[in-house]
């Protein structure tokens, strides 16, 4: 694939220059139609003349996502940054020939972090009616004119597995979709989430975690944080373990009430909860002091991260089932290491124990 | 999971005293059926008792190929032992309440073999008509009575990740299925294959081990090597990187012709080269010296190794989404560390490169 390097440190990743007429495969199935952002942005070259083109077009709700999630990536970056200030993200611009485009920043083998990534997207072109479908969680079946439906696709997402085995993983990812159907009718929807994966459980963590995510949710309707911390724990669970990936946060998708302009200042707003949710906990612990047995541990529940996200994850399996995805891009979210010990079993009572009843038996943190 | 443990080293697997009545889940949906031949020796307790009681039914070819998969287990166990005398196996024997059992044996963190298990399985009960359907890799439709098909699946599995990045790790199955359709006619078919995946291409290892494979095929059928070593080079299909696990070997399924004893013969020549096809590799290359970069290409490939399984590899995904499974059994494939580095390429023309080349457009190691 061709893509273009840099290095990232402190500066805003949006302000990197766009390589232009970059493609990363010859050709895709499923993209077909340039995004009238990027497109209109082609012969003005650097992203900071197309977030000016965003910002004179912020009537349009697209204009004001795609503006949302490229801040979210500069904040969550510019944060991680300056808690490992020896490491540097490499950023990597791609773009697609048919449409559409991205820019993934990874940082890997830090001080404080193993490896954390951020990447943004914002794709568009023609899905087949049955990947539509399988697109919406609710798998809705929508109108195709020649079998053919356009469409939008936008989002930040991300993954952070910090070194020390005090400090917990985070993940969160906010998207938006429209898709236009045959009569030019426009159905559109948001998703996203944000979670956390500790190693072993701190309690004092866990609540302010939750209780951060649900002031969020609780500024547009107080239905919201326990119908998605619902939804998170039922979501991150791998079934043949009988755990769930960590202890939750909050999850949603097919998100398309009370009105866009609504939900749009909802995701703002979980956005915006990122950095207060997750960076005040890697402060506090990442100059733990830790053992080799702690390491062991968070090596093992990595491996655990693995088998979650390749086989469960509808976002990873739809990426890589995708036609011409990014591969590197959507494993960006597995660990640096992990590891898988025959019957690792720990003895009742430990610190190991206590997180796997928590993992099994999900707590309400906040209430 | 209730199982029984015991260390085995230099002592054949199956000569581990068998436990009665422990059962894996409280229930299962498909296992109803007691297996007759592990039925019949649960009065006589160990299992030595049992292959007697194979050995007087030798007529039964169900009889015979359940003594072809302990032999190999213990042929297999032995010679890894014998490689590695400082490690022990762990053994642990389990059954499942409703019919069916078997024995993993696991050698973890030795001096040669990270990781090196070989399990045994010997399952019945009874199969839903869809489930039935996927079991066969062409998807042939099978009537029901009543909805379920009472089968009877046995065999014998084996993944071997050494630590010297220099011996490659080795992938065998064994494996029989029969299933009783509505009107009494039993379909019945065998499936298996040895491969190999090397971190780094040695030419005369992969000749060795392709060459010694052809050999144990050729005494069948001149057809059968073209046709499973590409069948091999098919299956073990990283689809969304364009690479193959390994450098292949053999790979069939859905066996059925030209008669069930003429294909048992044909397994069993398989089986017997499974050590004359790769010990001599280990003992060649167990005690190279290497390097930290050799050692970190070698985990590369083994979060490549983690990616194929979880991804793609039918076994493993039966496995489990069969309920009551024995998760342990199935992910003991998994290496014991594996690593995932955002964009690495190795670079033009190293020893990286040369495997990946292999990995990408499969070669033929015999004519």
């Amino acid at each position: 694939c061709v893509s273009q390097r840099g290095q990232l440190h402190p500066t805003p990743c949006w302000s990197v220059s766009h390589k232009q007429g970059t493609a990363l495969h010859d050709n895709t199935a499923i993209m077909q139609v340039i995004p009238p952002h990027l497109s209109n942005c082609r012969d003005q070259g650097p992203f900071t003349a197309h977030t000016s083109l965003l910002r004179r077009r912020r009537r349009e709700l697209r204009s004001r996502m795609e503006l949302l999630i490229m801040e979210t990536q500069a904040e969550v970056c510019r944060a991680l940054a300056a808690l490992d200030p020896g490491a540097s993200f490499s950023v990597d611009s791609w773009e697609r020939k048919e449409g559409g485009g991205g820019i993934s920043c990874v940082l890997q083998d830090g001080e404080v972090f193993e490896k954390a990534g951020v990447n943004v997207s914002v794709v568009s072109g023609l899905l087949s009616e049955e990947a539509a479908r399988q697109m919406r969680s609710r798998g809705k079946s929508l109108k195709a004119k020649d079998g053919k439906l356009p469409f939008c696709a936008m989002g930040v997402s991300s993954v952070i597995h910090p070194k020390n085995p005090h400090v917990p993983t985070m993940h969160f990812n906010y998207r938006y979709f429209e898709i236009e159907e045959a009569d030019g009718t426009k159905q559109w929807w948001f998703g996203g989430g944000t979670d956390l994966t500790p190693t072993y459980l701190n309690e004092e963590d866990a609540v302010h975690f939750h209780k951060t995510l649900k002031e969020a949710c609780d500024k547009h309707d107080l239905k919201l944080y326990p119908k998605y911390k619902k939804w998170c724990d039922d979501y991150f669970y791998i079934k043949h373990r009988g755990e769930r990936r960590g202890i939750g946060g909050i999850f949603f998708d097919d998100m398309d009430s009370p009105s866009k302009e609504e939900v749009f200042q909802f995701v703002k707003s979980c956005a915006k909860a990122v950095v207060p949710c997750y960076i005040p906990i890697v402060k506090k612990h990442c100059h733990d002091s830790f053992t080799p047995e702690e390491k062991l541990w968070q090596q093992l529940r990595r491996g655990r991260y693995v088998e979650f996200n390749l086989l469960y994850d509808r976002g990873t399996k739809f990426g890589l089932l995708t036609p011409g995805s990014r591969i590197e891009s959507i494993l960006m979210s597995l660990p640096l290491t992990a590891r898988w010990e025959y019957m690792h079993n720990p003895p009742e009572s430990s610190k190991e124990a206590e997180i796997l009843e928590v993992l099994r038996n999900p707590k309400d943190w906040v209430h």
